[in-house]
């Protein structure tokens, strides 16, 4: 049977994650729903990344195996049409190989943490980033980010219920960029990785909001990593700034 | 009394333009009605810009005299407290001259425009961009800008109830840039005249955009302008891209 992938975006607001659960809404099923309307099989889609309540994506990947042989063009349409009024979309689709699959064959899955730090409420990217309202110390955080990047047991930035056979992960990159707003800062955090925890991301983005609002002192970031415990571990931060952007295989998947 | 000047943000899906009207939900009236509850002689606040039904705001200026004097941060926060839940937030105030007028002391305004063209549904910025599925090309929509830049009677491109005593106007820039995004283009464009006409930059960028699509020939563009003609106009494109994104004033009003 053919194979597609597919790259999505989608807002996380009303979605209770990425994963199909009983009685509430998740991105899989409405997918897969907008699916069935033109696979009467029921085929189910893989994603690259659970995400959970809240987070955004931009370039998550799912694939899906169907019956039917498609234009990936006419694919791309059909299931955007079938999704509407939905607040996913489907951006790219592509025939790939029988042995893909969009999670285990993932090399590096990369997210984007928009934080924004000002006093006024912020309106235009309400619902898409998160805002405080105290200063932060861009160089206190990249300092305190140093301490997380390579291989380590990631215990403190776990969550509980995370399902992952091993806490220890290779954090590639945690790099952040400033951006002058209106009578703000924006802070953008790139955060790369082969595979990460549960809820590692918004517990690195909480704790580094800790080291730039100084309260707390960026070697502390160490002695939490090291503590390896984790109630060791800053405050978690809010799902709306989180992004998943790209998911990285060995080769290309779309053009 | 002392008057103030404030920066406003806003959403303008939710509201029927900046000026009050009867029985309708507008800017000014959401703002005036925060201003009641700390200001009780019930000041009306005029600003630079009457924005139209659907389109934002990042640099609407607005200015209010009160009785009370106050401390500006205290202003500003009050104000924004007082909004909640409101699509709009304060982002800046500053005390000004009795003589300052937000609207008749404006030397300058700069709109924003932002176009994308993408086959797939925007989700990220739904709403706050207009999406065409047609691909569009930049060198074309800035040959047709060029015809419109300097002193010219507007009247092609004003909406038929516009007010204004004149339709000659002086625009001094229509820039268009470029980005890429998954799978697309946005176009963003900014414009900035000393003063507008109703429907003039929606009329503008509904405009080239049939030309950015290879429906006109930039030539025509400036055939629409000499015809002095309303039926002349390319279409009136949606509010949502719109934003006014900055007042200028002679003397530089906040930090």
């Amino acid at each position: 049977m053919p194979k597609y992938a597919f790259k999505i975006e989608y807002d996380g607001k009303p979605y209770h994650g990425w994963q199909r659960q009983p009685d509430v809404p998740s991105v899989q099923q409405t997918i897969e729903e907008a699916l069935y309307k033109i696979a009467p099989e029921k085929p189910s889609i893989q994603g690259a990344g659970r995400t959970d309540a809240g987070v955004h994506a931009t370039g998550q990947v799912a694939h899906a195996e169907l019956i039917k042989s498609w234009d990936t063009e006419r694919l791309l349409e059909a299931l955007n049409f079938h999704l509407r009024p939905a607040l996913i979309s489907i951006t790219q689709c592509q025939v790939v190989n029988e042995d893909f699959h969009a999670r285990f064959s993932a090399i590096e899955r990369r997210y984007k943490f928009r934080l924004v730090s000002r006093r006024s409420p912020v309106i235009v990217d309400s619902g898409w980033v998160w805002q405080v309202q105290r200063d932060l110390d861009i160089d206190l955080m990249r300092k305190g980010a140093e301490h997380l990047i390579g291989k380590h047991d990631f215990t403190t930035f776990r969550s509980s219920i995370c399902q992952a056979k091993s806490p220890i992960k290779t954090l590639d990159e945690i790099s952040i960029k400033e951006f002058n707003i209106e009578h703000g800062k924006e802070f953008e955090f790139t955060i790369r990785a082969r595979s990460f925890l549960h809820n590692q991301v918004r517990s690195f983005v909480g704790t580094l909001e800790r080291v730039g609002a100084k309260a707390w002192d960026h070697a502390r970031v160490k002695e939490a990593l090291l503590a390896v415990d984790r109630s060791a571990c800053g405050p978690v931060c809010p799902p709306q700034g989180l992004y998943l952007a790209e998911v990285i295989y060995s080769s290309k998947v779309f053009t």
